[in-house]
């Protein structure tokens, strides 16, 4: 290896074009291959990884729009797919980093990125649970999950809570959190197999199908029947309008995101606003970005809750950067089981 | 008189039927004349009184439907109308209140009430101010204005507030506290008038006519280059829509009403909502009814701003009680000029 490092093949996953609206498919990107040096340029701060786990995401259906003025970028068209990732170092040119360190954040859908922009960037100091974690439960949704329901919510004790998309990264461990606070939870998902999980393996008290529901209204009083103080909003559009049908005194809505309506051209109406004023709810939205100064009591309390079997955890695993579109793109018709994770190497 | 009191002749508003959809007519209701004694009765603690003044409201669209399980009741189709009126207590077995006091509260659309339930009742103390007032500025209307700014949209020095319905009862006042706390401040109403007076009396720096712009997106994008930190919602729908697009990041909107909405049989859909995640924005419903422990507060703070010419208020005055069924029916199509008020009798 000279001063520049060794070129290597690098497999990358490319954005074909902005998709506009629609759910996206997998010819939207494709996988090639270029090369890479595996040095970090002389002088530079960056870091030089080789990536191991890459996390699919519902809020990456937004980056493939082309953007303006949001709080993300979108992704180019032309270059590699980025997000959140584990990966290992193998050059730094970072003070804080330094080669062999395992590190989760931003980085790219590809064998090997240089990061050069490190604001969302931990070194992971526990090896004592799978790596995959880190793009997940111990990652960027473990801490959507933490935020929004302790700091967003504001739950008590006994309150009666429903979350959308429940059997997703979020919401598996929010619908925990809320069980570990003795709080009734109730999931909603889109496969018998996700609301077998939600009951049998996360512990929901109850879980169902929406789409084997004909009126959303009706299914959501027949599992509130006093209604709801607390819903995590996962998915928006009709659920949003059947849940402020059925929401209570003094409710909160934690807007984490509405996975339903990211490939819609236009957004659907939600008619029932009103119910904010009658029932004096209060609808708040959120982003992980604000809360990362939690992450290490967010970590603590996790890490030891899995360890302590309060807490369990299910991924869906793709192997391979070749079944990272495929994964993506599942994503978004609800394929996965668990958190989507893309497997790109394990050491 | 006698034990049982004079027996005079009492001239009601009665509302025929449910009002189901639609703005609401004159001839949906009417005025009748019955009889009243003018004695409480023996044993009751209830209060006899002569109605001086009377509210018009924007909430009392939807007690002209059959509600269920609503905050507030319906109207009963065949009774007088009921509402917020500042009257003269005539009789009373209450100890709080005796002949001669004024009070104001919850009263009946009719020259003499006997109130029985006296939940919101308030002695009036001060009487240096019109009367009329305590049917808005120093009333429930006014208490809704000082509650949902104060207290629901956690304002700032210098921030960008935006009133919609802006002339009308609350939104005349929530205006002026805004430019009282050093905010910049923007009203829409519907008509040039009413612009004129947000403008040049309530010392607006903006006001617009909704009725004349094309696209309202492009107008809030006109009045808040910056984009906007408070919304106080007095109208939903379309409006709504085109304010979320212009929030700033961690904006708040306080949900005082939807005027635009209630007399639609399907309330307009809401597409903007996903703002709510990527701005991180607080959206939150109050009602009046949670906040009047902080009346004398507010009192104090408002009468010493009427009396020191910081604060202006203006009302549109309706004579007498046939009157009132076409005072009301104008709120709804936005034919008064400030806070909607009948005169029943002035002493």
């Amino acid at each position: 290896m000279g001063d520049h490092g060794e070129q290597v093949s690098n497999k990358q996953v490319i954005l074909r074009d902005y998709v506009v609206a629609g759910i996206p498919k997998e010819s939207d990107m494709s996988v090639t291959t270029g090369t890479i040096r595996l040095k970090v340029p002389q002088g530079s701060d960056a870091i030089l990884v080789k990536n191991l786990y890459l996390s699919c995401d519902p809020y990456m259906r937004s980056r493939m729009k082309k953007l303006e003025g949001s709080y993300i970028e979108s992704f180019k068209p032309g270059s590699p797919i980025t997000g959140y990732g584990v990966a290992k170092v193998l050059d730094s040119g970072h003070p804080n980093f330094k080669k062999g360190d395992l590190i989760w954040g931003k980085t790219g859908w590809e064998e090997y990125s240089l990061i050069t922009s490190n604001d969302i960037l931990f070194k992971i100091q526990h090896t004592e649970v799978p790596l995959s974690y880190y793009t997940g439960i111990l990652g960027m949704p473990g801490m959507t999950a933490y935020a929004g329901f302790y700091e967003v919510c504001s739950p008590k004790k006994g309150e009666y809570v429903f979350i959308s998309a429940a059997s997703g990264a979020v919401g598996q461990l929010v619908g925990q959190f809320a069980k570990l606070l003795g709080c009734y939870v109730v999931g909603s998902a889109g496969t018998k197999e996700k609301v077998d999980l939600l009951k049998n393996k996360f512990g929901f008290d109850e879980a169902f199908n929406y789409k084997e529901e004909q009126n959303l209204d009706v299914t959501l009083k027949r599992y509130f029947p006093d209604g709801i103080d607390i819903y995590f909003e996962n998915v928006g559009g009709n659920m949003l309008d059947a849940v402020l049908l059925n929401m209570r005194l003094h409710g909160r809505i934690a807007v984490c995101g509405m996975i339903s309506q990211y490939s819609l051209e236009q957004p659907e109406g939600v008619h029932n606003l009103s119910c904010l004023i009658t029932k004096r709810l209060r609808m708040e939205g959120f982003l992980v970005i604000e809360y990362y100064h939690l992450y290490p009591k967010f970590l603590d309390m996790v890490l030891s809750s899995i360890k302590e079997g309060r807490i369990v955890y299910v991924e869906d695993i793709a192997e391979g950067l070749e079944s990272a579109p495929a994964a993506l793109v599942g994503l978004f018709s609800g394929h996965n089981v668990g958190k989507q994770v893309v497997v790109v190497a394990r050491e």
